[in-house]
């Protein structure tokens, strides 16, 4: 029997799911996250864009064949309103050696409410040297 | 007589005059162009995020130092609601030789509107290998 499709009432609760999807390796719950939009874009650490349902699956595909992805989103900056939200954080990648130090992965991920609940319309990870600063954004009040 | 903030009445008028600032290295004209909101993100190529207005200012103003950056946005993918919009593209950096080929920049702008007509509220932008590729994305449809 086909499950329904999963609502996501909140943008962290979508969140959540978009990473937890990541680190278990499924392709079909990362993929039901995406709204239903030919113009949704994927850009991986890489530099690789990617546009729409099938370049973004296969993507997450060739990604997955090596196993899931451990990533811990950290240091948060949200905005929002009624039918959008923009997060911006760090991406703190796991590997088998630990966190790694020497990059840290920055991402932009943006979401927009549908009558299906939220979904993501852009995943922007870019690589940055070094060990992300915690001092430099610790003090910013989130609302 | 300090002028009046001037109104954006469409995405494309506001990213048009991000880009021209840009170019004319005009540290009080790019930053009239963001929203007043504590948690603006400004992400560079080389991976520094920047949060908040006093920060982005002095980013900017860093990289005015040397002068405007002329830069010639294409492959625009766009999904936009009534409250705001996300730009994907590709900007094209120009350099005294001319358009650079050994990397190109990918670059996420998120728009959202104000009572003051529309502002920005994230700019990322990162490296990535080589030179685009035209093919792999110019059938895409706009809508």
């Amino acid at each position: 029997m086909p499950k329904a499709r999963k609502q996501f009432g909140s943008v962290d609760d979508i969140e959540h799911a978009f990473y937890d999807a990541i680190g278990r390796a499924d392709l079909d719950a990362l993929m039901e996250l995406w709204a239903d939009d030919e113009e949704i874009v994927c850009i991986h650490p890489d530099g690789t864009r990617l546009i729409g349902f099938a370049a973004i699956r296969a993507s997450w595909a060739d990604i997955f064949a090596t196993g899931g992805v451990h990533i811990h989103p950290v240091q948060l900056h949200a905005s929002q309103n009624m039918m959008s939200a923009v997060h911006n954080l760090i991406e703190e990648v796991s590997s088998p050696e630990g966190v790694q130090r020497d990059v840290h992965i920055v991402a932009t991920n943006v979401y927009v409410k549908t009558p299906a609940g939220w979904r993501i319309v852009v995943h922007h990870a870019s690589a940055a040297p070094g060990k992300h600063d915690v001092q430099k954004v610790s003090t910013t009040i989130l609302h």
